[in-house]
C-alpha cells in the first residue's frame, strides 16, 4: 500500500507535465493493492504490480477511446482478455495511457488528448503509438504497461524511453477487447522497466516458451540502411557482449528488398485497414477525428489499385523472406529504431518503423532493450525471431 | 409528389407488419421529391427515385446502427460515399432498412429490431442480411434499395423476394461510410424491381462497363451440389432462353473443391474478421449484442490456428480457381440459392450462400434475377463473372 501511495504521489506531481496517464483509477488501484499478496504471498508474477493500460484496450468502467475524439466518452463494460488475465493475477491497474489517435502514429502528439512528453527531456517525443506506456514506465509511475504493436508501437516508445518493449509473435496473446488497426499485424505488447518484468508479465498473460538462447544469434546487416552511428555502435556493442557470454554471433545475409520500401508497403496496408475500420465512423462523426487522420484515410483511399496490389505482393514476399532469413538463428540483433528520440519541433523522421515492422510482417516475436545513452537519449537494440523465449532471454542477458 | 405520397401511404399501411423499414424520413423524402426532376427533366437516372438504405450505410442525420443493439442510438453525421452520390442525383431517400445483426446472417430475424417478413407470405424469411432491402422493394415501398453483400447478403434477399440483386465486382463502388464486416469481400449492392432499375442505379453510382453479353455464357455444373429441383429447372430454363436468343451456352467444368467446403472456409474468415471488428465493442457493451452473435464470435475465436490457416489457403486457391474457371465466359449462369425462401419456423438451411459466395471470393460481379415461381415463392438465377455489364445485360434479357 505504501508503495502504491508513493506511485500515486509521483503521478500527481509529475503526470500533469508528462501527460502519460489520461485518467487514474485511484479507488480501483487502492482496492486492488489492498487485496494484493494475501498473507505476503504472490498469487502470480503480477500480483500487486502497478500496471498502466493503453487507451485502445478495454478496462471495465474506464474510458475506452483509442485516442479518438469521437469516442471521448465511450466506457468499456468488460475487461479485454489481457486485462481480465492481469486482474485475475492481482495486478494493480492504475489508469489509462495516452496514445496516437487510433494508434496510427509514432509520436503520441494526440490532437484530442494532448502531447505526451519524454520523461528524460521535455520537448522530446516519448515515441508512439504507445507513448503513454513508455512515458509512464520511464517516469516511475508504474512497473509495466500494456500497449499494442502493429508496426512497432510498443517497441518505439520503449526504445525512446530507455525501456524494455516486448512484442509476442502474432496471435500468441488474445486481442479480444482491443480496438483493431490492422488485424494481420496487431499484437498486444508490454513496456516494462526491465526484460525480467516484461517476461513475468508475458508469461502470466499466456503460456510462453522457455527463456533461453538455444542457438546462434544473427546480426542484421546495416549497410544501405539509414541507421545512425549511435545505433550502429549500440548493436555492435551488444553483439560483442553476446559473444563475450559464449553465444555464437553470425552476420546474416541482407534481405533482397530495401527496408524502407517494405515499411512503406506495410504502412499502406495498415492505412487501408484503418479506412475499413474507421471510414464509417468518420462519416458518423467527422469532427471527432483530426484533419491529419482524415487526410491519411483519404490518401489511403486514393491509392490506385495497382499500388495496393504491389504493396500486398511485396508484403507476402517480405513475410516469407523474413521468416526464411531469420530461421537459422535463435534470434537476430538489430536496431529498434534508426535514431534515438527526437524533439517535437524537429523534422519528423520517416524511417522510425523500418526495423520494427519486420517482426510484425513476419509474425515474429521481438524484445527491445536499452543499450546505453547517446546525447541524453537512450539507444535501443532489439532481438527478433520466431523463438519468443530466446528474444526475452537475450534481452535479459544484454540489457544495460 | 403524388407518387411519393402513394408510397408513404402504402408504407404506413403495410410496413408495421412487414418491418422492412425501421425508420422513415418523411420530411426528407418530401423535400427531395419536391426538388426532383426540375422542369420535368431528370438530372440523373435516379432523379426522383424512391430508394431505401440498409442500416449499415451512413445517411446524414439517420440512425446508423448496422442492426446492432449497442449502436441503437448512433446517428450518422455525413452521408456514405454511395448515399452522397444518390442524393446528388436527386434520389428520394425514404428510410432505414432492417438487416441481420452486424450483417452476419441470412434471415433478417434481428434480435434487437425484430423480424422482417417476406411480403409474398407472412412467416417466410425475406432473406438476409439485407432482408429489409428485399422486403421493401418487393412490397412496393421503394423502387430500389442499397444493401451490402459479403457472401450473398444482397442477392439472397433479392432471390427470396423475387427481385433483381446486383453485386458489383469487389472495389468497384466505394465502401466509405459502410460498416465493415469482412473488407476483402464486402461490396455495396443494389436490390431493385428490375434489372433495368438495378443497372440505372449502378451506372449512376460509378462508371460501369457497357451492358452487353459479349461472348459465350457458361452453365455452372450442378452435379454434387445441394440444388433443389426447382432451382435446377430454373437454371435450365434460363439457359434455354439464352440459347433461344442466339447466345452460345456451354457447360463449364466443375471446380475441384466442394462448394460447401469453400463456403464454410469463407464463413470462418468472415466470422474471424467480425471478431477483429467487434471484439472491442462486445467488451465495451456486451448487452448490446445478442447471445447468438457473441456465441458466433466465441466460436470463431476458438478455432485452432491450423483450421484458420487451412481456410485461408482454401480461399486463396478457390479465388484463383474461380477466376480461371469463369474467365472463358462473358458470364456464368447458376442458381442464386439452392432453395427458395423458407419459413422462419422450418430448419434453417446451411447451404444458402454456397453459390453466392463464389462471386465474393473471386471478386467477380453477379446479378441475380427472378426466373419464375415455385410453391408461391420466387426462384432465382444469377449471372456471375468479371464482366459486370454482361451480368446485368444477361439478367435484363432473361428476367421474367
Amino acid at each position: 500500500m505504501a508503495a502504491l501511495e508513493a506511485r500515486l504521489a509521483r503521478i500527481a506531481e509529475r503526470n500533469p507535465r508528462i501527460n502519460a496517464f489520461l485518467t487514474i483509477d485511484v479507488a480501483g488501484a487502492r482496492a486492488a493493492a489492498a487485496q494484493a499478496r494475501p498473507g505476503g504471498r504472490a498469487r502470480s508474477p503480477v500480483d500487486g504490480m502497478p500496471i498502466g493500460i493503453k487507451a485502445n484496450i478495454a478496462v471495465a468502467g474506464w474510458k475506452f477511446h483509442a485516442g479518438i475524439g469521437a469516442w471521448r466518452d465511450r466506457i468499456a463494460a468488460r475487461d479485454a482478455a489481457c486485462v481480465a488475465r492481469l486482474r485475475a493475477g492481482g495486478a494493480v491497474l492504475l489508469g489509462l495511457l495516452n496514445m496516437d489517435e487510433a494508434a496510427l502514429g509514432d509520436t503520441t502528439d494526440n490532437p484530442h488528448f494532448g502531447r505526451t512528453q519524454n520523461p528524460r527531456e521535455p520537448g522530446f517525443t516519448a515515441g508512439g503509438s504507445s507513448g503513454g506506456a513508455g512515458a509512464a514506465v520511464a517516469a516511475g509511475f508504474c512497473e509495466a504497461a500494456i500497449g499494442t504493436d502493429t508496426l512497432g508501437s510498443v517497441r518505439i516508445p520503449a526504445a525512446y524511453c530507455g525501456l524494455t518493449g516486448h512484442k509476442p509473435p502474432h496471435g500468441a496473446i488474445s486481442t479480444e477487447g482491443v480496438v483493431p488497426l490492422a488485424p494481420r499485424f496487431d499484437t498486444v505488447g508490454i513496456v516494462a522497466r526491465t526484460p525480467g518484468v516484461a517476461a513475468a508479465v508475458r508469461n502470466w498473460l499466456d503460456a510462453a516458451p522457455a527463456a533461453e538462447v538455444g542457438g546462434p544469434v544473427g546480426l542484421f546487416p546495416l549497410d544501405g540502411t539509414t541507421t545512425t552511428d549511435a545505433m550502429r555502435d549500440a548493436v555492435a556493442r551488444m553483439a560483442e557482449k553476446a559473444a563475450h557470454n559464449g553465444i555464437a554471433v553470425q552476420t546474416m545475409a541482407p534481405l533482397d528488398d530495401d527496408l524502407h520500401d517494405i515499411a512503406k508497403a506495410a504502412f499502406l496496408m495498415v492505412a487501408l485497414s484503418a479506412t475499413e475500420i474507421y471510414d464509417a465512423e468518420v462519416v458518423r462523426a467527422p469532427e471527432g477525428f483530426s484533419q491529419a487522420f482524415r487526410d491519411a484515410m483519404a490518401w489511403a483511399r486514393a491509392q490506385p489499385d495497382t499500388r495496393r496490389k504491389a504493396a500486398e505482393e511485396k508484403l507476402i514476399w517480405a513475410a516469407e523472406a523474413i521468416r526464411q532469413a531469420f530461421a537459422p538463428y535463435a534470434c537476430v540483433l538489430m536496431p529498434t529504431t534508426p535514431q534515438p528520440a527526437f524533439p517535437f519541433d524537429a523534422a519528423r523522421p520517416r524511417d522510425t518503423a523500418d526495423f520494427t515492422c519486420l517482426a510484425n510482417i513476419g509474425g515474429l516475436a521481438a524484445t527491445c532493450f536499452p543499450a546505453g545513452v547517446n546525447a541524453c537519449m537512450a539507444v535501443s537494440v532489439q532481438a527478433v525471431g520466431a523463438d519468443e523465449g530466446a528474444c526475452l532471454a537475450l534481452a535479459g542477458l544484454l540489457a544495460g
